[in-house]
Order: C-alpha cells, then structure tokens, then sequence
C-alpha cells in the first residue's frame, strides 16, 4: 500500500493535494442548489449534501469560506429560501460547467442552458431537467471554525420525484433517476445497484465465513 | 411528479419516512470507522463521512443522538483517534451487519468475521480488508441543535491506499478499488465511471444546445 503522512500531504503539490484529499471520502452525491437573491437566480453544484434526520426532515452540506463573494450564501441569507435539485446523467457536462467562476449577475441556469422552474410559489427556483428536486428552508448556519467552512442546514419544505421511481416502501429508485455519484473534483459516475440488505438485526445475522 | 409537502412527510408511517428522505440526498459513500476504547475494539458504518476541506485536510460525519449508548462515540471521546476504512464490492454484507445492535463489549470485527489491523502504533484499529483507509484525528465535535445530532470533525493524520489506484494527479481510482456507493438506508451499488470534465473555466465553456 501506498501511505502519506500528514506531513507529506501538506508537502504536496496543491493540485495533487486537492484531487487526493477530494477523492478518499468515497463516492459523493450531485445536487443543483438553486437560490434567487437581488442579481438573479444561482444555480451551484454541490456535492456534499449530506441526511442529517428524517424527523425533522433535514438536509446539511458543505460552504466553503465566504472570504469570496458566493451567490448562493448570499441569496440564502436573504430569502431563507433554496431548492436542492439531483443531477442525472443527461446533465452532467451542463451541471459541472456551473462551477466556474462566472462574472456578477451571469445566471448559470442561461450560461448553462438549464431551465429556471417555479412552482407552488415557492422563491428559489427549481431545475426543471431534474427528476428529484426539493424546496428547502435554511434553518441554520454552523460555522466551522478549523477551517472557515460552513455546514448548511436546511429543512425539507416539498419532495418532487418523478413518479415511477417512489417505491410504495418510500425508497427512491436512484438508478431508475440515472442520478450519478461524483469522486474527487470532476469526475461522474454511472450507479447500479447490487445489493438490498434487510434492516441489520443481532437476530438474523447472516453466518460469515 | 409525485409531491409530498412538509406535512404530509410528517404523517407519513415511521419506516416509509425513513426510506423516503434517507434516499432524496443521492448517493452516499460507504466507510465502517474504527475505534478502541475501554470494552474493546468498534466498528461502525457510517454513509454521512464528507470532504471538509483540503487544506488542512479534514472529514466529517454525522452521529445520530448520543441519547442510546454510542460506542463509536464514546470510544472517539476517549483516544482522540479513528479510523475510516472505505467498503468495497466484496465485504458489503458484513458491512452492512455491523450497524446491528449488538451487546455492549461485542466486537462487530468479530461477530461479522472482519479482521482488525494495527499499523504504525496508531491506537484505533484498521480494517484489514479495506483498500484505501485513513488514521484520523478527532478535532472537534460539533452540535447541530435542530435535532439533536453532531457533525464530527477529523484531520486526516495518514493515509493508506493501494498502490494501483492511487494516479499522478493525486485522485484515487475509487471504480478499481471497487467502492460502492450506498442509497437509502439498505441499498448498496457498483459504481462506474461515464465522465472526467476539466476543471469548469468560463473561458473553456462548451458549446450548450
């Protein structure tokens, strides 16, 4: 196996740090947040939204520090308001491409031929090309402090999934959506599920060789 | 679309809540983390472990309520020390059993036949069978109020990864290791790669129809 040491890591090259430390958590989720704020609408790709508690529903994910202007942050703070919108495969190079640091007032939903959606009055847009999408409240902003980032925390406001992927069991059919998972900084990956275990009980343990 | 407003979740039979928003956030990485404390060795799997920042390299991970014993948490509290240990293909189903409520003092190395690993006098326990694991620092643990959960925070003190793996841009091939990726609360999936885009400049935007 090959190691590095705190100490080699911090020695690397800063690309080479920045694609290995974002690849050793594993495979990542792919969500649009999408915000409207006093210049326009913002639609940002994340890929640390994270299940923080199904009763009350809550999402979390990840801010980077604010020492930059971020539209998203800034339209959060404002309205209270932000739409979390799952990437599938047909958008992939349209949803990567939102993270580039584009001027002041350029809506990414326009540079990206992506299509702003509103529904049920609610004021953050939706991604109408996305087959699951969330209208969230902001609830809390947790500031961590080791290194100026964020945690996010929102409440689930409405679920919107296209119909033929809820299970009567609640689950949703991830595969069926063609939702991707992200490694690293820029890479997407197609999913297919192999396993489906039962509820982990002491009582039926499997016998494991 | 299928739609399920704030109250109607909140209606909804416990299980079915259950699936539904442990499944809206996408796909999860899969990792069991390690510890040791005073009843022996633990090990536990976690789908919430996420990228915090690169420098200083840092992880999170979300801990339910601390209202039921917690041994990973206990044990965390004590030595300041754990491990993450990334799951692949071939070990999912005793992955996935060590989340059983066992007795106090039971090892899940043992009763789901993983083999715990020592290495460079490091005081939490590795998983033998993994292919790419991280020994990790506890820094801080993070209260998130709203329902009663915290966010752990970890620098990455070393890490260990195959060597086939590991490219020259620093990023991990996470399809050759054979990671899977979790949805929901059971669901386990093989993962493969569909696209590798530059890093997104303005000035490299494609041509969107």
């Amino acid at each position: 196996m090959k190691s590095f040491s705190k100490e080699e890591i911090k020695a690397l090259d800063k690309i080479v740090r920045l694609n290995l430390i974002n690849s050793v958590s594993g495979y990542k989720s792919a969500n649009l947040i999408g915000t409207k704020g006093e210049k326009g609408e913002n639609l940002a790709l994340f890929s640390s939204v994270v299940h923080l508690g199904a009763s009350p529903a809550l999402l979390g994910f990840i801010m980077r520090p604010a020492s930059v202007p971020r539209n998203t942050l800034t339209n959060m703070k404002l309205t209270k308001k932000f739409t979390i919108n799952s990437v599938s495969e047909e958008i992939i190079e349209k949803s990567h491409f939102t993270s580039a640091n584009f001027d002041e007032g350029v809506s990414e939903f326009e540079v990206c031929k992506l299509t702003p959606e509103y529904m049920e009055n609610f004021e953050a847009p939706f991604l109408k090309e996305s087959k699951l999408k969330m209208a969230m409240n902001l609830e809390q902003i947790i500031p961590i402090e080791l290194n100026d980032t964020m945690l996010i925390v929102g409440s689930i406001e409405t679920i919107y999934v296209e119909d033929q992927a809820l299970e009567t069991s609640g689950q949703i059919d991830l595969n069926l959506l063609n939702t991707v998972a992200i490694s690293g900084l820029n890479r997407y990956h197609q999913v297919k599920q192999i396993a489906n275990f039962p509820y982990a009980r002491v009582s039926d343990l499997p016998k494991f060789n």
